[in-house]
């Protein structure tokens, strides 16, 4: 439990008066890392709930209790969506904890003609493998927002059925090379969500992006370096994220 | 091999007059991925040198030469340097492709409090374990330039002795909440180097701050989300390339 900067529970964990029993690892971490006696303070959080403060009132070999108060709000979701041609499931692996501790509000996985179709018969799709994996980004980013994560296996079903039904906000796809800085492509969209589109390894096929700009996908550029979806996924989502603090400082000053 | 987008040879792997027989993995890749047959053209470069074009000139069951040109000049070294504490050996092996594919020109790795002093022991820190994880990352990226890496011991020394004496361009140092955007740290340097320095996940101590900021270093931020080394790195490196770009664009416009 390396970069554990917030202990994360689930809805139920805790009871309604705030009283909190954690075991194994989160125990172990507790006692170990963080060496907590009783009158100890740690920072909890519940999953897409408030963030807290757990008071340690016993600790013992195997669990700690805790008596916790939690704020009133729960954070605000990410405000950006990400929609991802699925990457090999080695590199998935790998990015499930990087994209929830980047912050993201949703990951919608797609098809697309240069991704390899045994790709989707990966157990890393199962939510089983990925929910320990964002929860562990989520804690390392003391967050409690879970992204929802979906799977489609036709993009354009996807475009032309499931997106236009719930979307608003503005639309970037990745395009190495061609396309717009992220600062110049969002400045005009202070405030909207945004959805980013990247594309496979080998890139978006022309028919693709013929398809994405179809439905309002705008191309946008993070340089001319062909980068691993993982890289190229952290690369973008922090360039739309400190765009987004760049809109905000502009419309506080 | 996935995602080679290059092939990198060494100085002296093919003749004055340009003749250059593959083995190996390189071979391997050329003959099954790109299918090439004789008079196919594949994209090569010259570590450190410049990228050029080969012409297959024949393919067998083990290997594949080539007849290539080369560009007269050398592709510039990237205009961002690193001065990354030393992360886990886990983090630092996932790491070093990606560094090569963002593009960097040095990667200088250094202690700090919150280092753990057995990272240094690693064999990840051995130029034979790096190299061709480098290597691997420019062949992504098609670029040439190889990073120059070198290992620090001691924060303090490195900033007094050894870089006062070599460093020109912005001094930079990432700290998660405090700190400007890189976007406007870097708008007043167009085409001036960039030393962008990262702490260790548990962050810069005040001690090392206050030393930093003595060197000349200012604080950036890439937001208040606290960041695994290797996401942090990725997350910085890409927006200091894309302030950059917009620097040149404006410079240019």
């Amino acid at each position: 439990m390396a970069g554990v900067n917030l202990i994360l529970i689930e809805p139920d964990e805790a009871t309604h008066a705030g009283r909190l029993a954690l075991g194994g690892s989160r125990a172990e971490h507790v006692r170990t890392v963080l060496k907590v006696v009783p009158g100890s303070t740690v920072r909890v959080g519940i999953i897409d709930g408030p963030f807290g403060v757990g008071t340690v009132t016993a600790v013992d070999s195997t669990a700690v209790s805790l008596q916790c108060r939690f704020d009133a709000d729960t954070p605000a979701r990410p405000q950006v969506d990400l929609l991802l041609a699925l990457p090999r499931p080695k590199v998935l692996k790998r990015l499930w904890a990087q994209l929830a501790a980047l912050g993201v509000g949703r990951i919608m996985l797609t098809n697309a003609a240069r991704v390899e179709r045994n790709y989707f018969d990966t157990h890393i799709l199962g939510p089983e493998v990925y929910r320990p994996l964002l929860i562990e980004g989520l804690q390392q980013a003391r967050d409690t927002r879970l992204p929802i994560v979906s799977v489609h296996r036709q993009l354009k079903v996807f475009l032309e059925d499931e997106l236009e039904r719930d979307s608003d906000g503005i639309r970037i796809y990745a395009d190495p090379g061609t396309g717009k800085r992220i600062d110049d492509a969002l400045l005009a969209h202070a405030g909207e969500r945004v959805l980013l589109a990247v594309g496979p390894e080998g890139g978006w096929t022309d028919y693709e992006r013929h398809m994405l700009a179809g439905h309002g996908f705008e191309p946008v550029t993070a340089g001319s370096r062909t980068l691993r979806s993982d890289t190229a996924c952290i690369a973008l989502l922090s360039l739309v994220h400190d765009a987004r603090r760049g809109n905000t400082e502009a419309h506080v000053g």
